[in-house]
């Protein structure tokens, strides 16, 4: 398991890419531009392969407020299917079931969102997750 | 520059701990009790050394909405007094002036709270930042 990344909802891209990168001074790492989600996201460290700061910007230049700028914390894990069920077993809500065995999120006790991604190439598709539908929201 | 933690405020603390600890998995690094301060501080990391999840539990069991739930995310920086000055000339509004030569607080574009915090120990007391009213919240 690994902490992969925290992420923030931005809303003027320049003037916060300029906040992360020139002012406060970190480092950009990648980004990638989502045509079909309309949507780009924005990776920041302060030493490579350490968690990031994941900064999400919706291209419809929506805005956000003090409850919907902080996204989710994400972290890796070796296998989505075998974490997803313990979670379950244990009452924890599996709020995005990872259909595509690539992707979940659940919610921490304090409605933080918590995204689960699985190392690697995605498992293949399997039951129960593939007929489980979402949940509330994450 | 070191990425050093992203704090979320727990209401129930039982809860909370056993979800990172038994249900997440993740691992309990350390924990301090602040008997003036009236809270505790919970470190949570999948890997020791870098960056953490703090988890805040405030003695007086107050509740937080999705806009309170998240608290900031902290940098340790190798002189706070020069980071604050290039911050504050760059025109980012330094919101809690390290008057301790140890913390300060700022905020991105998006309202999301950042913590500086002075590597090893506090530098000496200095102006401008003794005399430096806070402003606003963070």
């Amino acid at each position: 398991m690994k902490y992969l990344h925290c992420m923030i909802r931005v809303r003027d891209l320049a003037q916060s890419l300029d906040f992360y990168e020139n002012k406060l001074g970190l480092k950009l790492v990648r980004h990638k531009d989502y045509e079909q989600g309309q949507f780009s996201l924005y990776y920041f460290a302060t030493a490579l392969g350490e968690p990031e700061i994941e900064l999400t910007y919706n291209w419809d230049n929506r805005t956000y407020s003090p409850g919907t700028n902080f996204g989710h914390l994400a972290f890796r894990v070796d296998n989505i299917y075998d974490v997803c069920a313990r979670l379950a077993q244990q009452g924890v809500p599996i709020l995005r079931p990872p259909r595509d065995g690539h992707m979940a999120f659940i919610k921490d006790p304090n409605q933080i969102s918590i995204e689960l991604l699985q190392a690697g190439d995605a498992l293949a598709p399997a039951e129960p997750w593939v007929s489980m539908p979402n949940v509330g929201t994450w």
